[in-house]
């Protein structure tokens, strides 16, 4: 336990090493030095999940063969759909992907092989199946019907057409999908990778990994803040009730301090300055919105942002414009949280790699703030 | 993306946060100030699950109560119990308890709720329905009969019951195994309660904490090294191999500096002068081996301690003990981590609440050391 009492909450500004998967800082975010706007210009998610998982942008036969081996693991052992037909309907489905990505560890041949081609192996299994199970327990949820995923489309449209059981989907629908996929991808040390690679770091295997970076992903002040955002649209229901709705809000906090409300989707611990992704996601929501008819969203979430920046200086992260986005698209909302795991699972897997490579295990220390040295009174006496 | 490059790989020597659950120094191990010594002598598993988890050690009354509790929790759902049927018996049975803590989310009526009444009564209820799990994993892979957990005894000694399908065992193998479980339950920011914190930190769920925290100690790094302790005894043969094949050992890594065997059980983080826990267990072990007979596994581990502390200078952690321990007590190997589980799940509890009461997420930065910027080359032209 430490000599100095000094510590960090929740560890920030603390660097816990060092990757070269992806890079965070003011200026934006790089994923192995390509900068994220290059990358939602002019890739599609397959080719950055072969980026991330394989350190470079694939070629195009290596980009085939990729989607061949994704799309081939698009399936399900018998035994797991079972069990997702098993589990009662109104769980939220991040727990459904959690229990998932731990028994796909009961029945992969390479569970308890830790060597790299095993775990690339893995990786690319889980991103079919990830998705593939999302697919499954929309169908059981929603009643959708099953949609194969077509070898010719993105891991996006393949993802959208399977949630929303429709097959024939504008292309720009998948391409906004796929797109997010995209920015989700890879984020360095937050708190589900951190998690990932912690697990991975006691050398347990990769099934351990990415389901307990699942459930750290569930909570609200990460992966769920796409979620909390839209039940705040609709809350708040048209963009004239905006100026009302955050005045509310004030009065509210200041006459509740110890049981404020949050405006989701707000902030971050390393983007002062604003959140790049949310920019480019913003950008496709209104290209969106001229095909949906939808564009009251982008002018409610306009307005508050603009009074947030003006009275707190906050700016939206990519949760925000997420929101409205996926909506538009016609997901339930308590998908959205999963289609972040559906990406970022390409960003853990490569870390949980990474980790494994170059290990030392993480074991923090914690300063000591409970009672002093007591004797146990026996329990006849107490 | 640190200003300044330093880190330190594992965060070895970095205060993570603050606990009033445990205390690791040189001097020894508290929980809640209380010697783990003391608590070893003078106290059941019981009576350190309460103090751990409601903050002090029970009256008679309460730890009737607590323990009524536990034992009404010594069951699992229609769902789980099938689901742990339906797993192919030969994985490891830390998969078996990670899926089982997943699925226990499903349909735990309090899962989604974070309230500290709430998650309290899950940490109970996770704490009998766990060690019940592993005594149906123990009837489905190794025939023994079910035994039905006795109110009137330890936790320990309906553990070891329904592990090994027996009811009459020996006073002293309970108390021995309920002993390890109070050495096990509770030890600061060790990787595995680090997981549960990172997981409880985004205000995810305590069944994820749990889930997670079960896939970081599955590593050989962290609690796997009790089951590769065992392994190692076996290999070694008899005391008088001892010496021989430690030199064959130390050749052989000489040999292969890229492929070094480990000698397992031995070193800690943080504990330089040897570990307390593995003193006490010791012990009991020796004591334990006058009713086997199998006194031999001590002598052996004793002579390999002594030349370890001469040559290496390091002494043997709780692991080391663990091992020739439990095998006395006749339980299979593989179900030696699946204990430290049982155990530790109190202290894991514990840490999960105590990080939601004072909450800010878990969220540390890494250091760039990938490609610098590039540009994207598009697909037809890589």
């Amino acid at each position: 336990m430490a000599e100095s009492a000094a510590f960090k909450a929740g560890l920030e500004g603390i660097v816990a090493g060092q990757s070269a998967v992806g890079e965070v800082t003011q200026r934006g975010l790089r994923y192995r030095g390509y900068d994220i706007a290059d990358l939602a210009a002019n890739t599609s998610f397959d080719e950055v999940a072969h980026l991330l998982l394989h350190g470079e942008l694939p070629k195009k036969s290596e980009l085939t063969n990729f989607r061949g081996r994704v799309r081939a693991a698009m399936a399900l052992p018998d035994s797991v759909v079972s069990a997702i037909h098993a589990m009662p309907a109104t769980i939220p489905p991040m727990d459904m992907l959690r229990s998932v990505a731990s028994l796909l560890g009961h029945v992969d041949p390479e569970a308890q092989d830790n060597a790299r081609a095993a775990n690339l192996r893995k990786s690319e299994r889980l991103l079919g199946q990830l998705a593939f199970a999302l697919g499954v327990w929309a169908q059981k949820t929603t009643g959708v019907p099953a949609v194969a995923p077509d070898a010719n489309k993105t891991h996006g449209a393949n993802l959208l057409a399977m949630m929303l059981g429709k097959k024939d989907l504008p292309d720009f629908y998948g391409r906004v999908l796929d797109g997010t996929l995209i920015l989700y991808a890879e984020h360095e040390f937050n708190a589900s990778t951190f998690t990932a690679r912690t697990i991975a770091s006691t050398l347990s295997d990769m099934h351990s990994a990415i389901s307990g970076a699942i459930g750290a992903l569930k909570g609200p002040l990460h992966g769920g803040a796409n979620e909390a955002a839209m039940k705040m649209f609709l809350d708040i229901g048209k963009p004239e009730n905006v100026e009302k709705w955050y005045r509310d809000v004030q009065e509210h906090n200041k006459a509740n301090p110890d049981n404020k409300k949050l405006i989701m989707g707000f902030g971050h611990r390393v983007y002062k300055n604003g959140d790049h992704r949310a920019a480019i996601l913003r950008e496709w929501s209104v290209q969106l919105s001229k095909m949906t008819g939808q564009g009251h969203w982008i002018e409610m979430a306009d307005k508050l942002q603009e009074l947030m920046l003006k009275e707190k200086n906050i700016h939206p992260n990519t949760d925000y414009p997420a929101a409205h986005a996926y909506y538009q698209l016609g997901i339930p909302i308590e998908l959205y949280t999963p289609i972040f795991v559906c990406s970022r699972v390409t960003g853990w897997c490569a870390h949980v790699m990474e980790q494994q490579e170059n290990n030392r295990i993480i074991r923090p220390l914690s300063e000591y703030i409970g009672p002093e040295l007591r004797k146990v009174v026996p329990i006849a006496q107490r």
